[in-house]
């Protein structure tokens, strides 16, 4: 029964793959991919968690592998769950199938949902951890971040020139970086739970903060997020990238979620007739506690910290509302508070190959005096974007961890 | 005696790669490649115009292919010259060794050398122009800027943070990228026949600006550059990388020169203690007409323009010098008016995966108030040089051309 380190490697890779697909679409839950061998080794199923409420991955590849699983093995890139949702856990899943041996990437680190791996040994189930750890740990880092530290991943993006200015002289600054390059934030955008700015940015630049890739989406902003309920009816399995064609059984959102607009305003500033409160995608606006509360729209109250909202009760309270990820867009002066607080997961640069030489910088005060205290991060990917670069970097102990 | 396009560009691509090997060693004369193949279509010489006073390309390629070259193809990725040096020009070498066929890469834009392929039309050879022009423009843009607009071609480095900051609040700057990039900084500035800053800069870093790359170079700052003298020497070929036990003839330089340094000192505040100034290399220090004389160094004088020199005269100067290539290192004020006046012609950009948020800006007013009036240039290469990526761009009509 035991495979070498090689085919397993490949199988988890191809799991990997499946749980991508589920990328935007799955919070509060994890991405999780899932392909099965029957006993002479054959893929036999495969399945992705397509969104929340749908079926676990495990559930959908089982279910395709009917009773071919019996004696197989189950690739998952998350330890499979083990507690009782609405139909039971998806150890229990395992069990059920007949599987002999279940390689897992990585360990789920939820108190509630961990175990999965004890109990399937305990019945006997042959049980291998760490397989492509890192490539599983990065298909899933948002959740992951959240799963542990119980705030939102944090991505910051940056649109600059070579010389780190966002906006000229003038203010102008339409546009430094490509269409291309909008194009793919517009994308990044619509794959976030929520997309961030401070009232400086919507005072100045009035932004809509919506994710309007190409080709349009379907929004839908109020469609249920149901608590990862584990459900394994076999009708829903969402291979074909995203579902379609679901008789009945709970209904997935639309193609894409609608991305939550959050706009950080101590003072209750942002005015009515803003962009951001134009009702074509739901928006909280975070004020302080002793802010006014004349603004007609949905308020988060939360305490001052160094001249500014309290940023880790931000995140807490967002995480508290299912978000998972946060795409953190400006200004200058609210990401340099996320950079000093250490709470950038990830940096995404927009890099124009343009000067400026002056006008507003991409980034504010961080907290940084001497070079001794500079924010080093590590590359991470680098790729063309039209005429632009796309430059990717992570703090160096996530890079490190996966 | 036709030949298709196919192995015109592969032997040309080949001369390429030969003239690459002289790079830095041969101002104020060209980089040139040359490859000989004999009637049969088989490579019977390669040569390369390895140091100025040493033989040119189609001198050492014909030399090595003596009678083989009779009813044979030369490949030169520059215009053979057709001025009589020291022994006559390499048109009539080409003549004499009875080739039937040249092709050529990029016409000679120098009306002294050019004619060189109307010589050879003229007595009866084939000629092609233009095979692998763009190629054969890159591996020479130094000098080819040189001769086309008489004066230098000036490379801006600047080395920085994601958020384009070389230095923190405090002024420190020690170590904002790696010992790689550093290294590799040396190395480029070895390849140049001057490395510039301002007076800013030796006033607050005083840096020795001498190029150190490893392995470590023998210094012979007064080697003679003789005017191409265009000799077909056979004894000199120098076409094992660096020449090496010549018997005599005109002694090749040492393996690299050594860059000027040149200061940009409209006042000559360069104190007499500053590091350029330690004859290490030959310094050059460029002070306004009015400037005080007191100091002990080799004087430029320049009008003033805009508050600060004349770039424009200052880089004539420097051509007139034979200075093919400027290394301008910063700071930020003396790169802000190159920017300026448009004679920067080339970017290397050190990005280290770091944020300060605050700090001195890599680059000085520029001249730009709107984003309409941004310097945009256009990516040319990416590579990772440690932890960091050295960014490669130039101004978008330089690459046309190319
Ligand atoms: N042309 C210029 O020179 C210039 C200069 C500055 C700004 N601007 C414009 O303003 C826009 C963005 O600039 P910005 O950096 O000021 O805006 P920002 O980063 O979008 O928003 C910063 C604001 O967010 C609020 N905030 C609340 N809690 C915070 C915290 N913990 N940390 C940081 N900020 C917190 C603060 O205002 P409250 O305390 O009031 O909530 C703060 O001023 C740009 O689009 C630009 O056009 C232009
Ligand atoms: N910590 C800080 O905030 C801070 C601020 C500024 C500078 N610095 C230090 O100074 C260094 C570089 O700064 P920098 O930008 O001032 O120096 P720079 O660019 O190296 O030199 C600029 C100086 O070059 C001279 N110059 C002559 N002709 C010029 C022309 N056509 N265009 C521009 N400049 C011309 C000018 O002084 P003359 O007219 O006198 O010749 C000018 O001030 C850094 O290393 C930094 O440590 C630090």
């Amino acid at each position: 029964m035991a495979e070498t380190p090689e085919p397993d490697a490949a199988h988890m890779a191809r799991a990997v793959e499946l749980a991508a697909r589920g990328h935007g679409a799955t919070s509060p839950n994890p991405v999780v991919g899932c392909v099965v061998l029957d006993a002479a080794g054959q893929v036999a199923g495969e399945g992705f968690h397509a969104f929340a409420g749908g079926p676990h991955a495990e559930v959908v590849a089982l279910e395709q592998a009917g009773e071919r699983a019996r004696g197989g093995t189950a690739y998952v890139t998350l330890e499979p769950c083990d507690h009782t949702g609405r139909t039971g856990p998806c150890s229990g899943a395992l069990l059920r199938a007949g599987v002999s041996r279940v390689v897992v990437a990585v360990p789920d680190p939820t108190p509630k949902a961990a175990g999965g791996a004890e109990r399937l040994r305990a019945a006997g189930v042959e049980v291998r951890v760490g397989v492509l750890e890192a490539e599983a740990e990065r298909v899933n880092e948002e959740w992951l971040t959240y799963a542990r530290l119980g705030r939102p991943h944090v991505t910051w993006k940056l649109a600059a020139t070579l010389d780190g200015r966002s906006a000229a002289e003038d203010g102008t600054s339409q546009w430094i970086t490509s269409p291309e390059a909008r194009a793919d934030v517009h994308r990044l955008r619509a794959a976030s739970d929520a997309v961030m700015a401070g009232i400086g940015t919507v005072l100045a630049d009035d932004p809509r903060l919506t994710a309007r890739p190409a080709p349009p989406q379907d929004p839908r902003p109020d469609d249920p997020r149901p608590d990862d309920p584990c459900p394994d009816d076999p009708r829903l399995t969402g291979r074909q990238g995203l579902p379609h064609g679901l008789p009945d059984g709970p209904r997935p959102p639309s193609a894409r979620r609608v991305p939550l607009r959050v706009v950080v305003d101590s003072d209750a500033r942002t005015p009515p007739t803003a962009r951001v409160l134009d009702g074509q995608a739901p928006t909280l606006v975070a004020v302080a506690e002793d802010a006014p509360a004349a603004l007609d729209a949905d308020l988060l109250r939360l305490p001052r910290r160094d001249g500014g909202l309290d940023l880790e009760a931000l995140l807490r309270e967002l995480a508290a509302r299912d978000v998972v990820s946060v795409f953190l867009e400006g200004g200058p002066t609210l990401a340099g508070s996320f950079m000093r607080h250490g709470l950038v997961d990830r940096v995404v640069a927009y890099l124009a190959p343009a000067f400026l030489g002056s006008g507003r910088a991409a980034l504010g005060p961080a907290g940084v005096r001497s070079v001794s205290g500079i924010h080093r991060l590590v590359f991470d990917d680098v790729t063309p974007i039209g005429p632009d670069l796309r430059l990717t970097a992570r703090p160096p102990h996530r890079v490190r961890e996966q």
